[in-house]
């Protein structure tokens, strides 16, 4: 293992360990991880982003994190562990950006992340060259793993280990070799044709509401848009959950559609609510849900 | 904004940010406030309350908040969001107390923390003067928000980044200007006539014991109380889930009315348990559910 | 209280503070500990185990702890609350090993942990005497306590001040006085007759994956095992949830079996699981159930 020159080099809010996980909070498994990161690094700052993933939904993982990660410092060191593949061949990665760095299973869980770095992104799942500026390692180096290595837990095993000897200061060629290419697996894209944008539901949150899968800048400049799910029409955008409608829009007619809202979310996504309601109770919509935007083009 | 003269102010344990939100734990919406806390005070010490307020539930919130934050250091700076006016006209406040600092939504989420400062609580929703030491600010100063700013999540856009700064000692004046009125929202009161005190359940807990608004203090010197609910009558308060009944009373004859328990809970509120049991599933009751005490008076 | 010689014995993640309860995430219990133990300990770093362990199930608790302690700094001080006497005669508890101290009621929640230390593990409930190396305290001196306390909640006002002292470094004899025989409750034990060895399901996780009490050790030089549940036999021990059967095992012919995988998991026990899929689920299998290990003796 690494030496390690400069003991203030250790972690702290500057560089917290984000954890992301489908552990969900009734076992001991997220706490565990915490356990070993302050084993190894005492001064660990340890943050959550959640834990409750969906069980192997790498994709829904994918999303969240590629909506979350600028909100975070760019020294942050994320562990995302959703890992159908645990104790496989599948390779575990470092990935580091200059907008952070990821530990994860080399599955396309990064994807989202990735995806803000590329020019292009593939619409077939695969490989993808990584681009300038961003480099990444197979985890292989067992030095800097627990001992023994369990064969289904390595979010405890090696991603925490890693983790935590990264916020030390150990550089990341350390861990294992350097590589080019990683698993790519892409999300659903929204399509453009004519006046309209087809979409779909990526996340219902814990208050119902719908977020699609379409860009704010993909409706920019777009007039007197009309929102499609579910059989209703909403017209007009909604800048808060209760403002008015935006001038130049109208009312919508269809029955009960007038409690739903269509906005530009949190997430730079269009999204669905119901102004203190649960706009996916209201609608029967759950994740892969259509969404269309219609406009005059 | 403002210079920071000792860079030794920095936030710790002795002034935690105090989260309090009904965001829940699926989404990635408070690790997201954690990350933008610790990106501009990587020292902060994050505590989390509760994120699991019922969706827009302001008088469930301002209860929890005030049966807790007594327990807290008292330069805590909690922040408090559940906020379904997000993005409208309603003001965002920093309430400065001398057992803790408040950043929330102006929409009376702090009534019940500004209740044991009032010499009198008003029976009606309004805005309510501040009393004496409370000083109050609306935030308006964007310098400390997060640019740009969404109207839809000012818990990662203004509570954190304004929480972060606090911490780091900016003065609260530097936040927006100093208000003198804020919104009341009052909580149910129980109100004593005669031989009897009427009330109702404020919470019900993770195992299913009600937590009633009829406060110990009302309840000192009480000869032989008796208290009903759903038809269930209750004789004696208990010490403990599994104490005999005390001195002086008498044991209940209702059917199973027996594995019912009455005592004073520990956030100093008459409360009703089934010993190693849910009493919310025995009796059929939720939040609202009147409880009466009857006494010798 | 005791004077402190050394303002750096003040705790941090090398002697983090654990908190394992049966409190849920919904309440502000668990928020309202952190804060009273930041309260005396500011510098205090505190990790969630869990806080899902089923409302008053003294042996979950015990299981879970037993199974993670050893991954946390051998300085950590674990609170754990699973506490249906909370209040009545019951002790509290200090239990000091090498391997972690240890702060709970006196009820058996503490036996997973001890039984690692115990030459012998006594089969009945009752009372066992510590093993050389380990000392116990009973937590009577009410000068580390919250004033007052309550009755019906000690790990706010009893737990978590003597945790935040103790990492403070006060000495275990200043919080009560040396005791030598604490509470035992003894986990369900496998047992080995002949060609079989009979055990049961102590968890059902959050993948729905099933972790028995048979230990791996117990596994060791065992040759063509079968596992048995639910009327469905599981041929072989896979490596991973994905794994491939391991040489000299063969195919399940049972309807569906095949979808089953047995395994030694995380934890150290052996483990039935669905790859991507959830066993307890498929099975109709909860904690409690029968599982068999049939061999060639």
């Amino acid at each position: 293992m690494q030496a390690l020159d400069d003991p203030d080099k250790r972690s702290s809010g500057e560089q917290p360990i984000v954890l992301t996980t489908d552990f969900g909070l009734t076992d001991s498994y997220v706490g565990v991880m915490k356990g070993v990161i302050l084993g190894i690094n005492p001064d660990a700052a340890i943050i959550d982003l959640t834990h409750n993933i969906q069980p192997q939904n790498i994709l829904q993982a994918s999303f969240t994190l590629a909506t979350s990660y600028r909100f975070f410092p760019k020294k942050s060191v994320h562990a995302v562990v959703v890992d159908p593949g645990v104790g496989t061949a599948r390779r575990a990665l470092l990935l580091d950006t200059p907008q952070g760095r990821f530990l994860a299973p080399d599955n396309g869980v990064l994807s989202g992340v990735l995806a803000d770095f590329l020019e292009e992104s593939p619409p077939e799942p695969g490989k993808v060259e990584l681009p300038d500026g961003l480099t990444a390692y197979s985890l292989t180096n067992a030095a800097y793993w627990l001992d023994p290595v369990s064969q289904t837990f390595h979010g405890r095993d090696v991603f925490s280990p890693v983790a935590a000897h990264l916020c030390l200061g150990v550089g990341p060629d350390n861990f294992g070799e350097s590589i080019s290419e990683i698993v790519w697996l892409p999300a659903p894209q929204p399509a453009r044709h004519g006046g309209a944008i087809d979409g779909e539901i990526m996340v219902v949150d814990h208050f119902g509401n719908l977020v699609s899968n379409i860009p704010a800048n993909m409706l920019s400049g777009i007039i007197e848009p009309h929102v499609e799910i579910k059989g209703r029409r909403i017209s007009g955008l909604s800048r808060t959950f209760h403002d008015p409608l935006q001038p130049g829009t109208s009312a919508d007619s269809s029955p009960d559609s007038d409690k739903l809202v269509a906005l530009l979310g949190s997430s730079g996504f269009l999204g669905v609510a119901v102004p203190d309601g649960n706009a996916a109770a209201l609608l029967g919509a759950d994740v892969g849900e259509p969404v269309r935007v219609v406009f005059k083009s």
